[in-house]
């Protein structure tokens, strides 16, 4: 049976984490091995590099094209190491952000060239390509609001990517329109504003049917 | 005063690192302000990579595309926060490796596509190369026994590229071949074999023109 590849997509306080979480438990319900995951990390050599992206000291002197290669050496290390033999096992792979964050934050929000950017992804991933991508929206106030209430908590959570300006993070919710623009069918986008329950249902309306299909495919 | 941008470059056990002293300090006499640096690292961020790849306990797990694209996250950190800044500022740059390296170990070496392996260069480094680069040439053998007597005082530092196949090492002296044919007016081959002093007398007799041209060029 071959596996199924769901990612999760979305601006800092969107609640991704909380949905992947949700709908594991929902898929693993209907009896099918769930694989969760997040980018960047997921692998020992992944996790090593996330801490040098996120929580390095030095990290406020990072170049984009650093940052850029940095996103993408850890998603070919994940790719190779978990995703391709999950998805080979059957498994349903839920990944917290994949390389649609890396167009939106990088190429959008960063300005690296496009072009570049889904160059140095294709060499990163090579053909494993998520099979249905769900882009949680929220308002940049909610996003910034969820995103200060999460920093008082846990100061130590501030990061390089939070602390950039304010039109970085319009330009990447500008780059996430533009992808599920580009590829509607594969990107389903989600409104995150609601109650995480509602949400939840939301997500389970458009996920359902997929797994469901995937389950008696084989 | 534009500034001069030399790179070493060799397989294991050529001596390159003791000959980048030795050329420092010779360059240094003439009165030139000189900035030695090494790959991967040279920077602090470059340095936490350089412990992903070079010691990591997982490192033996590590992909050949998670490699490349690590090293030349490093590279772009280190073209932008030192080689630029100290080329513009007159300095004699001296790198312990730079592109080349990657061409040979994870072009030839690991058998990545060399057109990949050429975009993701031309992506870390932009219009930053050497004007002159240095191949220090030794004998397999020679490479192997300098090797193994490092090894054995310092076990420590064996890691995953020194462990790689024989089969390997032949490929990464070929690729090195390649690319001094291709550049023989940038690329100007030394033979390592010799007593240190005599290799440094050969390479200097290369350099010194080269620097004194430049040093009065300004």
């Amino acid at each position: 049976m071959p596996g199924l590849f769901i990612s999760f997509e979305g601006t800092e306080g969107s609640g991704k984490s909380t949905q992947v979480s949700l709908l594991a438990e929902r898929v693993r319900a209907l009896g099918c091995a769930v694989r969760t995951l997040r980018e960047p990390g997921g692998t020992p050599i992944g996790e090593e590099i996330r801490h040098t992206l996120k929580h390095s000291t030095q990290n406020q002197a990072m170049k984009a094209k650093t940052e850029l290669l940095l996103m993408n050496a850890s998603r070919a290390q994940l790719v190779r190491e978990v995703i391709r033999p999950a998805l080979a096992g059957g498994e349903i792979v839920m990944a917290d952000r994949f390389y649609d964050s890396t167009i939106a934050y990088q190429g959008y929000g960063r300005q690296l060239d496009l072009n570049d950017v889904r160059q140095i992804i294709d060499f990163a991933v090579g053909p494993t390509r998520p099979d249905l991508t769900l882009l949680i929206l929220v308002p940049p106030a909610i996003s910034a609001e969820r995103l200060l209430a999460r920093q008082s908590t846990l100061p130590f959570m501030r990061d390089r990517i939070e602390e950039a300006d304010h039109g970085f993070f319009e330009r990447v919710a500008r780059g996430y329109q533009a992808i599920a623009a580009a590829e509607p069918e594969r990107v389903r986008m989600v409104q995150g504003a609601a109650p995480a329950k509602l949400v939840e249902a939301e997500i389970w309306k458009i996920v359902e049917p997929v797994v469901r299909r995937s389950a008696f495919k084989g």
